[in-house]
């Protein structure tokens, strides 16, 4: 598989950006310089066998690991199952702005891979028949992949507790401007081993699995991932593409977000702060 | 205008679901009963003259409020421009659950609206050449409408400072599930006067925007919005959409936020906390 990214500039030139701002208190105004995270289109584009090329979505991010986004995109969404299915992963179209910033990337498909457009469901506006009923969504998802979550992680509270404090030692763009969400990879000892930013949470999970897919490390074997925001369904749909076994979120989970875990067989938890959280379905992974 | 919303529950059952969960801390694991915020998918459908009726978007969003959010969704998207330019709003399909939660919505155009799929520019991924840069995003949304956004409201730091303790006093569900989003309008004597709750903050924007249009207040005279999270490009694309003023966005901007707010001519503020917060653009909005 090839990729080509085409950015000219540093990746924390990337992703932050340095305004100048007005500071506000009971005291007064001031002026003041302040860094704030970057956020830009992109635009991912598809060429599939017997298709031509087409825009399949696009999203607000911030620029950096756009190759990650993208295939990790494409793998939860169920369009591919692994680095086998794809030719090429580049930056196309100019340029913009002088850091050089691309905002549209092109995943061509290897020839013999099968693509059907109905597997997009619920991100293809034209499907006329969806079954938008929670139910019917989680059974979606459940059939896009044989998901089987293994049963083989378990952290003690004391790990939980400090996975915040990992996630945010490691998260450089969120020290910097305070306004990014993040997720990170949990292993089997109970560590945040790798983290991706982005103004988008769904983005920073899409990064974090196209990183793992990008090195093949794909169906997960003993890992959890950590939230830095809340757990919707999406996100849990996405982690239960890898076979993430744990979300710990530092947010709070949606109802749906709840279900779709307990249907799964994850074990999700939320809230989590000064010494607490909340467990919401299979606790049998707490030590 | 005919709307027709089909549900049968109370309001409050729609929007959370009380569940067994299990508390844990130091001191060891407890069960206990919790309220977590609904989060459901909303088909909304469109059915335009000249065209099939077709499924516009999948939300996922809190129930309640439907009409609401179709409507100003379809508004900041520049579908429609007035309620006169819709025939009927009501859900359509069988509803789900005991409930009674209907998750798809049918909006019908008056006969003699131009509709045009190009409109929908961002959201329709079958456009073939969107020019995704951050500037062309910015043109776009200053071209859909002839957006001019008056210079006459004036806020007080000591205003500023009590809208997230009003925006906190009216949204229900966050007292009750600690886990949903709020768009709160401000009026011109920096009151919090409405406010609309979702686990989507687009969401909350759309229906605060739809419960406007339903009253014929749009655009905007002299308001503003105060949004409990982030502030990004969308949330300030929206509010730009009805002519709001001012954004006060707890959270954190992005940076294409602040872009588009200085382009349009909003003052936007942001990490709105401890008797503290920063001003990114417009600053003489602020008395």
């Amino acid at each position: 598989m090839t990729v080509r990214q085409g950015f000219v500039a540093r990746e924390s030139q990337l992703k932050r950006e340095t305004l100048e701002i007005t500071r506000v208190s009971a005291a007064g105004t001031a002026s003041s310089s302040d860094a704030v995270s970057v956020e830009e289109p992109l635009e991912i584009r598809l060429s599939a066998p017997g298709i031509d090329e087409f825009t399949l979505t696009i999203t607000m991010r911030t620029p950096g690991h756009d190759d990650e986004l993208a295939l990790g995109f494409l793998y939860t969404e169920g369009v591919i199952e692994s680095l086998g299915d794809v030719a090429v992963v580049e930056h196309c179209r100019p340029s913009s702005g002088e850091l050089g910033i691309h905002n549209s990337i092109r995943v061509v498909l290897e020839a013999d891979v099968a693509f059907d457009m109905s597997q997009l469901a619920r991100h293809f506006y034209t499907a006329s028949s969806c079954g938008v009923c929670g139910k019917t969504s989680i059974e979606s998802v459940m059939q896009r992949r044989d998901t089987k979550i293994p049963d083989s992680l378990r952290l003690t509270f004391e790990q939980i507790q400090q996975l915040p404090v990992q996630l945010r030692e490691q998260q450089t763009e969120f020290s910097a401007t305070g306004g990014i969400h993040a997720t990170g990879l949990i292993d089997g000892a109970g560590k945040v081993v790798r983290v991706r930013e982005d103004v988008g949470r769904h983005n920073a999970m899409d990064k974090l699995v196209g990183s793992l897919l990008l090195e093949s490390s794909l169906p997960l074997a003993e890992h959890g991932v950590v939230l830095s925001g809340r757990a919707s369904f999406e996100m849990v749909q996405k982690a239960a593409a890898v076979t993430a076994q744990v979300i710990i979120a530092i947010g709070p989970p949606s109802s749906l977000a709840i279900a779709l875990a307990k249907e799964t067989g994850i074990t999700l938890a939320g809230f989590l702060r000064d010494a607490r959280f909340n467990l919401y379905s299979h606790e049998s992974r707490l030590d």
